[in-house]
């Protein structure tokens, strides 16, 4: 990637509440491994040059559903194209920095960053949109652990002919989408998290 | 199961403010089809034998976890064996109800229920504890969808040679969990959920 998605911000994300400690717990929750860290390295080899097809899919499925495409509405009450672009560019990004980047402080403090662009503390002010989508309800970002863990398997076995291999890689990114939807569901709970 | 699990009030829930439209988008959201309201059906034939089985698989990853026991605790601080055991009897009922159970108000109305007994709306009072763990962490009750979901796996196998049938039955079961734990994080995110 030559360029950075408009809006990514991930070397100045300011922090996060959520501690190494707390994400060791998570971690240890989903039953992460070392394992899980190699398999997700091998995913990403093969999803990251396909970043663009998968969040397609993902984009098709979020399009076509009414309730879904809601959160883009412009001030007209319209899916704003150009707001989609945008926020389309950084998901592409997400899943080359999940399968990537090291689960570390800036790592927590971008996934803060995007659960707070999630919420009504932050929706719609990275793309300056004047939506009247305050929030992405929790419950529709936490559903999407499903389409987003279900897609990248044909896309891991087109890369990957060992089966065993491809449910290696699965189970990891299963593992690592779960951890990052919760991790971004931290502002909606706050001290209950 | 001949009686009912202490505490188990499914017919007596009062009601949840999630409505049916409501959980007809959460299911459109995880991809639901009636194909897998079938192969929940058929999961149900070979886990709800062994609910007793695979809730003991999971409540030794609990009890061997010091941040996951810890909400078991009772006045002393030390985990509470009765608590333990009337949780788990209810949990063995949920395997059985989550495939056996149309979803419909009253099964909405019972998952509402099991939330706030996670919340600190209700944590405790159920079982009449004295605990000093006012709540489950939302973060922790999500997270455990992924060792939830793995586990039944080898159950499913062992129930059926076809590993084409195994995998419909999985992907039901895990929809329907991520289903349920969304529902439960409703009083967590309150209007934003």
């Amino acid at each position: 990637m030559t360029t950075a998605p408009a809006g990514y911000t991930y070397q100045q994300a300011a922090g996060s509440p959520v501690t190494r400690n707390d994400l060791q717990r998570l971690l240890t929750d989903v039953g992460w491994t070392d394992e899980d860290a190699q398999a997700l390295r091998r995913a990403g080899d093969i999803l990251a040059p396909r970043a663009s097809e998968i969040v397609g899919a993902w984009y098709d499925f979020i399009g076509s559903t009414p309730h879904l495409v809601t959160t883009f509405r412009g001030s007209d009450g319209e899916p704003d194209q150009n707001y989609l672009a945008k926020v389309r560019g950084r998901f592409e990004q997400w899943v080359v920095d999940l399968c990537t980047r090291d689960f570390d402080e800036q790592w927590l403090a971008y996934q803060e960053e995007i659960g707070l662009r999630h919420h009504t503390s932050r929706k719609n002010k990275t793309d300056e949109v004047n939506s009247p989508a305050t929030h992405v309800p929790m419950s529709d970002m936490l559903a999407l652990v499903v389409p987003v863990t279900q897609t990248v398997r044909g896309f891991l076995a087109e890369g990957e002919s060992d089966a065993a291999r491809v449910d290696e890689m699965q189970q990891a990114w299963f593992k690592a989408v779960t951890v990052s939807v919760i991790l971004w569901s931290r502002p909606y709970a706050a001290e209950l998290w």
